[in-house]
């Protein structure tokens, strides 16, 4: 009984973080009303302020759900394929860590969501710290992240793993933005990424 | 009279753009109504429709004036320094650069916009079609100043100078709102910039 409470609080909670996703990429944080997420939910305001204090703790809440599948989707990608075979001799070294890249593939809503996510850190000092947070967590998973890949496949980078992940995660964010704007679907986004994405990692792996 | 008529119109139009940057930056394009620009501007309604036909060609317009604000920072500054004493053997090849790109500088203001811009091309595609055409007139532009800096100084690119403007506008972006995030004042941000900007020229320029 109790335990069907917990997960029947953890659904409801979940259906709105997916409802306030929408509306958040929809119409942006300063229109998506708690009365809109709720509506699009399918709940009352009173199961909203039941799971959480404010549209503002839901926001940061979906920030690090977004970086957390992020990062999920790189690990789950690292798993599936055979590392050391894919960062052979033979095999091309930026293709390698493109593959594992492209799977952190941001869809339309997500993208959205970073941007709406960027421009309220901007403005609220508060979830500006939070965020900050998540955003070096992050970061570190990453760099973690691309030194095994180099480790396994006996590659040199040209610049520390830290900074190459910077780069990396910049023209990745950069490619999804426009790729949004354009309008191109998943497809398109994953090939113009890879193609983007690769470029810097071939600069970034050393040649010399 | 007419020229005054004309220069008062201007003036006026200059005063609402500058308005509505502001308020855009601080509450977002959603909640920044015409009535909120008009009371900033200490203009009425009236001289809002005069000028503009709807929020969205005024901020169509202000994007503009933001690209082109970017690229005249930059010619400005390789008007002032001398470009090839500047990249002549003994200087260093990527503190040359960055010093042009640097004035770039968004200012907070420009970096929220730039964000706020993005998100509205995303959510509309008529004013996407627009600012895309925008996006690749300022691009061609840094590339031609890309071009002209590595003729000038004898440089070796590691890509096409297209690719490169490319790599760096995002890692100038991704840097510029990162710092917004940080709340770092404008001293501040302008040297995180050159040493991440400079990073990625380093890696641009070939030296084997």
């Amino acid at each position: 009984m109790a335990e069907g409470a917990t997960r029947s609080r953890e659904n409801t909670r979940a259906r709105l973080l997916d409802a306030a996703a929408e509306v958040f990429a929809e119409v942006g944080l300063g229109e998506a009303s708690v009365e809109r997420i709720c509506e699009r939910a399918g709940f009352t305001r009173g199961a909203f302020y039941s799971n959480f204090a404010s549209k503002d703790e839901m926001f940061l809440e979906l920030a690090k759900a977004v970086a957390r599948d992020r990062v999920a989707a790189v690990r789950v990608r690292v798993a599936e394929i055979d590392v050391a075979e894919e960062l052979g001799v033979e095999a091309d070294d930026a293709a390698s860590i493109i593959r594992v890249l492209d799977v952190i593939g941001d869809d339309r809503v997500s993208t959205l969501l970073m941007h709406e996510i960027n421009i309220h850190a901007m403005r609220d000092a508060e979830f500006a710290a939070a965020y900050r947070a998540q955003d070096a967590d992050m970061l570190d998973e990453v760099v973690q992240l691309i030194q095994e890949i180099v480790d396994d496949g006996g590659l040199v980078l040209r610049l520390p793993a830290h900074e190459a992940a910077r780069i990396i995660l910049a023209v990745w964010g950069d490619v999804s933005g426009r790729a949004a704007i354009a309008g191109l679907d998943a497809a398109a986004t994953s090939e113009l990424r890879s193609i983007e994405v690769g470029r810097v990692v071939h600069l970034i792996i050393e040649k010399c």
